[in-house]
């Protein structure tokens, strides 16, 4: 049996989350020697300023490139958790930016709330890589495609000139979820 | 019954497939009214260089943005047009380079060859403009999503500083499908 890891990037236009599923499918599939496909979707959402990108992950072929079951969701607005938190699989991932999203409904995953675009202003000096701070957290919460991988391709599909900046941001939320599996394990 | 488009564009990583794709994409939905989809794959092939962008057009909800009966495949490399060309369904048609690709497989389908990079190299002076040169093509062939909606979204989508070189390539593209019409009505 092959393992399938489903992602969804969720939020506003803008945020760079269409370029954030693109590195993270490029690392695993071009870098890291796995399966991947990338899907956005428009529609009368996307008039509305909404954003979507969905990764779906594979040790083979996937036939069906459409995310149904959600290994983690990111929600960069309170109107993506609401309108995507019901797709997270039992034991999956919410990740939200805690700066932009007040609540997130109960439910049986794990949710993670983090200050994503502070991090990026913070850390990095610039908010517009909050997209790879987020990309960082996601790799460590996941360990599903090697960092290395995900910097190989930030390195190729970030505008040249901003390539440090946001290396530096994927570190930032690398370097966060690892700190959070740290708490977890010392509980 | 609702009306479905399905378009493949195919080729060479570089060639700009993915931003075409995502040209069409937003230009049907965000500025045309209708409903769309766009995605790529990554494996083995994209390893080799091989980039493939899809593209699903509606008037209703799309449940699933895989493109299995293509009504138009963009092949800008022989291979791509030797791995996809089975995919087009009957009656639909495939488009290729004409500089860059030697012959394409009989089949019931319309061959369209142009020099789509040639043209993006004398009318525009920018062999990288290419991508836009046959999203014109594609427009003018399939009358689907509205000319003016596909300037929307390029003017929103290339790089800042380039609208004018790939709105003037896009426009190229467009006349060379609207003077291919009138050839065949005068025949």
């Amino acid at each position: 049996m092959g393992f399938r890891c489903e992602i969804r990037l969720s939020g506003a236009g803008g945020q760079g989350l269409l370029l954030a599923g693109k590195i993270i499918a490029e690392a695993a599939a071009i870098y890291d020697g796995k399966l991947a496909t990338q899907a956005q979707s428009y529609g009368p959402e996307a008039r509305g300023g909404a954003s979507k990108s969905e990764v779906v992950i594979s040790d083979e072929d996937i036939d069906y490139p459409v995310a149904t079951h959600l290994d983690l969701l990111l929600a960069m607005t309170q109107e993506s958790v609401d309108a995507y938190v019901g797709d997270v699989r039992n034991g999956g991932i919410v990740l939200v930016d805690s700066g932009l999203v007040d609540s997130v409904p109960q439910g049986s995953y794990r949710v993670v709330s983090l200050p994503i675009s502070q991090t990026a202003i913070d850390e990095v000096g610039k908010g517009v890589t909050a997209n790879l701070v987020a990309v960082g957290i996601i790799t460590g919460l996941l360990d599903v495609v090697k960092a290395a991988a995900i910097e190989s391709a930030i390195r190729a599909r970030v505008p040249r000139g901003t390539e440090d900046s946001n290396l530096k941001a994927f570190r930032s939320g690398l370097a966060m979820a690892k700190s959070l599996s740290t708490e977890s394990t010392g509980e």
